[in-house]
């Protein structure tokens, strides 16, 4: 089944909210094999509202539309819906209780605008509100299935768990569609591409898959889709990409889905009892940050120290200050020294460190804005490699950030550098 | 004029990405008089996209196009695009050129596929790409305007400055739309608005003015719009809104537009001249992070340290092994000797701390997940706050490093807590 995604509010045509409905509605949808051809954004405006839904419905087997289910005067999804569907307004006595039920618990009491919510379309069958007062709505039509529900994220997505979900996943016909992404780091997208080489060997010619590369300033995920006539076979299909993918390139990836860099570290540090301490010039604590989001880093995180002067280097770090004066505080040398430093000062099984430009100022023709020396300590030695990020100042840190936290995973795994 | 805008990625219709772009594109078309109709997506699909292109372009005077403009096989919204104004692809030597410079920079060789990237529809304007290598383009037929951005967002967000937003504002006619945002925190919404007080003594009923509300986890945005006949009379009626707003809530303001609290802070110890340090403990490093995001950091920000140990504690802060005995790391007397050894060691005019639980786990009755300590420390004096921010990880940490930055943003001004 295809379906259309249709959201309703002026909020939303001059940019002051940002749409997460569509994307969480099309995640949803596909997961129960209805995929999504199409969104669509319109504003509150019962013309352009109804002739959306004319559109949409004609082309596809499944509208879903969210937004203008409110109390107030500005939401007029729900007469455009009437208007489309030749209906007039009834109330439901489930939704009516619902409302008063909202407001009881609230110690209020409901005005009439807050009852008139629960006066839904007469030929629709109503989908309840647990969370809020708005009712959604579903009409059957020639096979062809019309959704409404509220635009407020949080009862729009409990709707769709407990009722779209559920109904989609009885009526799915035939068709079944998988993902899966791999996330690479530490390689551009072309040299990625032509590593992987032809893809056509990847992913067979009319096998219903498709290959896409998303590059991120972190890095690229590789997106394996898969359409078949059962999950187990979408599942084999997409395995079977997935080793070849991996046997192209498998040293750059470093996760899967949503996994973060700063997790896969976190969890081969625990597994090996290791623990690790970070001293960050250009990346001002950003590499600290991100493995501190990792709930239970306290057990190997053991400290930061974001070096930003030359006297912290000295002081935190034991860098000695000849040493900066001789090569300059972004080299080779003093993020070796920063990297041994911070592994010896907190004794930890790993240091790690980063001196770099960050920029906009401060860069040179010898040392440009973007240049970023990574180092890394453990007990069987001390080294350090050069890049460059760019120019700019937060993608400067965040690249810096994830390479950093790249090469411990590469030492780690004993991959090559 | 009218406008849609068009995003065009299967990564869009499958929920793997949120869709900042369009709003973003809203925004800016609307700073400038252009209205946005309505907002489309459609996948990498070449007649889904010139059916979508007929469309749009048939609606509207102002078509705004973006994603697909990568190198890779997967990218193919310039053929479609070739095929919709019926034009081929010629190189373009500017494009070429920034190509090969975006490569040496980076000390590496161009492949054919990222030469290819400055081969470009013959009939357009070329729209160059400061950032990244994919040109955009610009179409003008029969007084309408069709623009092709890539869909990377902050290419995308590079070209709509520098190009799309002053060539429409040649271009505008008529109603100017202007927006005026100022930032708070420290306040809850409903707090905010009870301060406030009545919005129509704020905002002029019939005015063509709005106030809006927009909450966040790390503060409130309030929002003044305002259309009007030119830009001096949209301006002054948000003067006007403005100076009131700041009357009756100024100290929660600590900015306005995208100014973000780093920058705040930065400024004000810059023209101060006075140097800060940091003690982290449950914010991990994300304070030094945002304080090192702004340029220039370096001239104030003397060093961060993140303390997840006992140890570091002890070792690089100078609290006391017995306090933190006594009365937990995460208490008033260990927050203030934090704040207060960070500052001595660093040898800095401020010194700034954070101890806390970040959660999921290590709470308890009498400490629960989301309690958290900031301490400061300057000549005149130490002390400490209590917050409890919840119990969300990340968010613990973004309200606490709100909250810290904020505490010294009201000392600097001496405004009262």
């Amino acid at each position: 089944m295809m379906a259309e995604v249709l959201s309703i509010g002026d909020e939303l045509l001059i940019g002051q909210v940002i749409n997460t409905n569509q994307a969480y509605i099309a995640e949803q949808l596909n997961s129960v094999g209805v995929s999504v051809a199409r969104m669509m954004t319109v504003g509150d405006d019962q013309t352009m509202i109804i002739k959306s839904f004319e559109e949409a419905f004609a082309r596809c087997d499944v509208v879903v539309v969210t937004g203008g289910l409110g109390p107030t005067h500005d939401d007029i999804t729900r007469s455009a819906v009437c208007k489309f569907f030749q209906t007039d307004l009834v109330v439901n006595e489930e939704a009516l209780e619902r409302v008063r039920e909202f407001f009881r618990r609230r110690g209020l009491a409901p005005r009439k605008i807050n009852e008139d919510q629960a006066l839904v379309p007469r030929s629709c069958t109503v989908i309840q509100n647990s969370i809020g007062t708005a009712p959604g709505y579903l009409f059957e039509q020639r096979g062809k299935y019309f959704i409404v529900m509220p635009g407020v994220p949080f009862e729009m997505k409990a709707m769709t768990k407990s009722f779209v979900v559920p109904f989609f996943t009885q009526r799915a016909s035939g068709v079944v569609i998988q993902h899966r992404t791999l996330k690479t780091t530490g390689i551009g997208e072309s040299f990625l591409a032509e590593q992987i080489g032809d893809v056509n060997e990847i992913i067979p010619p009319n096998s219903g898959m498709t290959l896409a590369f998303l590059p991120s300033p972190t890095g690229t995920r590789l997106r394996i889709t898969a359409l078949a006539k059962s999950i187990a076979e979408a599942e084999s299909g997409i395995r079977n990409a997935e080793e070849k993918l991996r046997s192209k390139a498998g040293k750059y990836i470093y996760g899967a889905e949503e996994e973060e860099m700063e997790q896969v570290i976190g969890k081969l540090l625990a597994e090996r009892r290791l623990t690790l301490a970070v001293a960050e010039s250009c990346t001002g604590g950003l590499i600290a940050d991100r493995i501190t989001n990792v709930p239970g880093s306290s057990n190997y995180f053991e400290r930061g120290i974001v070096s930003y002067s030359n006297e912290s280097k000295v002081a935190d770090l034991g860098v000695p200050l000849a040493l900066i004066h001789h090569h300059g505080a972004v080299s080779r040398e003093v993020a070796e020294a920063m990297a041994f430093g911070i592994r010896v000062k907190a004794n930890a099984d790993i240091g790690l460190s980063t001196t770099g430009i960050a920029g906009p100022t401060g860069g040179s023709a010898e040392k440009p804005v973007g240049l970023v020396w990574i180092g890394y300590s453990d007990r069987n030695g001390t080294l350090a490699l050069r890049f460059n990020f760019g120019d700019d100042r937060r993608r400067v840190k965040e690249r810096a950030s994830q390479a950093a936290l790249e090469l411990v995973r590469r030492k780690l795994l004993k991959l090559d550098q």
